[in-house]
């Protein structure tokens, strides 16, 4: 007999939720059923982003937001794409000895996502996971994400709150803030506030956000927390400015919004990556774009206009998309 | 009268490579045309390829490295893809200041390129630019990016030889070279090296690159150069690195092969991208994209299967392609 997959999650299988994942993953076909039928019971759950750059203790983070939510009867998911992240098996033993803190409880699912694929296939990925777990009954779904990159950026995207973890000393605040940090921001944590230069920090990030013009009429300031994780200091501040965020979402009704605009990015997304599979697979099978290749590097013919001319040839029978060209 | 760009640019003006490249990065059609004219005159600039995490001193590696290729009377382009890179104008002062000393030099044209765009956007311009600086005579050039990310190692991918830089202390080794960095390191720098951990660090790169089958069974052992980039130290031995790897290449056949690989992904990735633009552009158009989002969010349909009935009806008079879904 076959499993009903979609049936063993909503009814609260682990293993049923690794294997769907595994096939998403390795883009195995058996998932995109599954997906169909599991996505009716998607959209309950509540997504938090944490992000920034290596050694700003995400994970650490992490574990300690876990506790005060595991405290509150939350359930919680947790998707890592960070190549650094112990939960990615990046980092030191030591971190992962610490998050096993909850390995045995039931109510968390840790999953980590190697960074692989081509052009988005991360964001793509993460995407789904983030619906299996919320399909899976969830609570609250955390994506922690290393913050460089456009890719990083998509991914966090996914998220409806999104903390920025900055650390004083990495020397990577005004840099950070310049690559489009300060449009996902919607929570700032200094985290390891002990440190030298955490106030200096604390000011400059303040101040950057009063200059901001596009903050100023959004309608929300992003607060800026110190925290000390490992400490657990600060934790339960923090956990505070994200349900402030979340309950400024809802009333405000950007949250209906920021999830319409999530929900096409998505599907754009969607038709990018099946489109690309369906080109190359085409173009490859008959060894065309091989030989054009070679005439390209033997600059016969340039890979510009040899585009157009295929894009053209594929199109020949929908004009009207022709005429776009 | 038309000025013509792409005779302006093999006669060796900057102004007509600057606005090209401002074209190229506003998707201006007016870029291709003249791309297209210069194509038949590239293929001749070597590709260096410096990556690497925030901090790690990419841009004084890469002053010190133009110093030395112009003292040797070579030509240099530099594509500063890194958001946190002075060049992009994302670090402190000082870096700025350092860099202005080939600001006054002819023969090297820095042009830094910010994260933007969607879904690989930022690897096809890269591509783009680093043909312009090609067919604009440059002898090499240089693509500076930091090293997390899919749309990174892609960039990478553009070069024919890539130099990974570490840091010691910055704890992001081991994390770094899971995430693919084995697979596009043909030169380590350990820079910085006049830090605590120095040694250790060389020591465990050495060590992965001895456990490594893949390198072992591709006929180049990556060197691990250790340098001191802002006191000038050990850049002759990583120039002589990367002369040594780019004889490999040649000598071995690897480098056609190399280039008939990114060539081929280059195609592929400007047809996928037009295409992708096309569709895109025809579904938001007449709105249809907006309601199907609405009615995914209302949960009426799911996005799994509105994207296969979208690229169903686009491939609707070309059966061949419809059968792949």
């Amino acid at each position: 007999m076959k499993r009903d997959y979609a049936k063993e999650i909503l009814a609260g299988s682990p293993q049923a939720v690794a294997r769907l994942i595994s096939w998403l993953e390795d883009e195995d076909e058996r998932a995109y059923s599954i997906m169909e039928e599991l996505y009716p019971h998607t959209g309950r759950a509540y997504v938090i982003g944490i992000t920034g750059s290596p050694g700003a203790g995400k994970s650490t983070l992490t574990d300690k937001l876990i506790r005060i939510m595991r405290k509150g009867g939350l359930t919680v998911g947790v998707v890592a794409v960070d190549p650094s992240s112990p939960f990615t098996g990046g980092a030191l033993l030591g971190d992962r000895i610490r998050m096993s803190d909850h390995s045995t409880d039931p109510e968390v699912y840790i999953r980590s996502m190697a960074t692989r694929g081509f052009l988005g296939g991360m964001a793509k990925a993460t995407c789904d996971v983030v619906k299996v777990l919320d399909a899976f009954g969830k609570d609250i779904i955390i994506i922690e994400t290393v913050g460089v990159g456009q890719d990083e950026v998509d991914i966090v995207g996914l998220a409806d709150t999104t903390c920025v973890v900055l650390v004083p000393g990495l020397g990577d605040v005004i840099q950070s803030m310049k690559a489009g940090v300060m449009e996902i921001a919607d929570v700032y944590v200094v985290n390891k506030a002990d440190r030298d230069g955490a106030d200096q920090l604390n000011m400059e990030v303040n101040a950057r956000i009063e200059q901001d013009i596009h903050i100023k009429m959004s309608g929300w300031v992003p607060p800026v927390n110190k925290t000390i994780a490992v400490d657990n200091v600060g934790m339960q501040d923090l956990w505070e400015s994200i349900l402030k965020h979340r309950a400024f979402l809802e009333e405000s009704g950007r949250l209906v919004e920021k999830r319409r605009k999530q929900t096409y990015q998505e599907t754009l997304r969607m038709i990018h990556n099946e489109l690309f599979r369906l080109i190359r697979d085409q173009l490859s099978e008959d060894g065309r774009l091989d030989r054009l290749v070679e005439e390209i590097l033997e600059r016969k013919r340039d890979p510009y206009s040899t585009m157009r001319e295929i894009l053209s040839e594929w199109l020949d029978s929908t004009p009207k998309y022709k005429e776009a060209l």
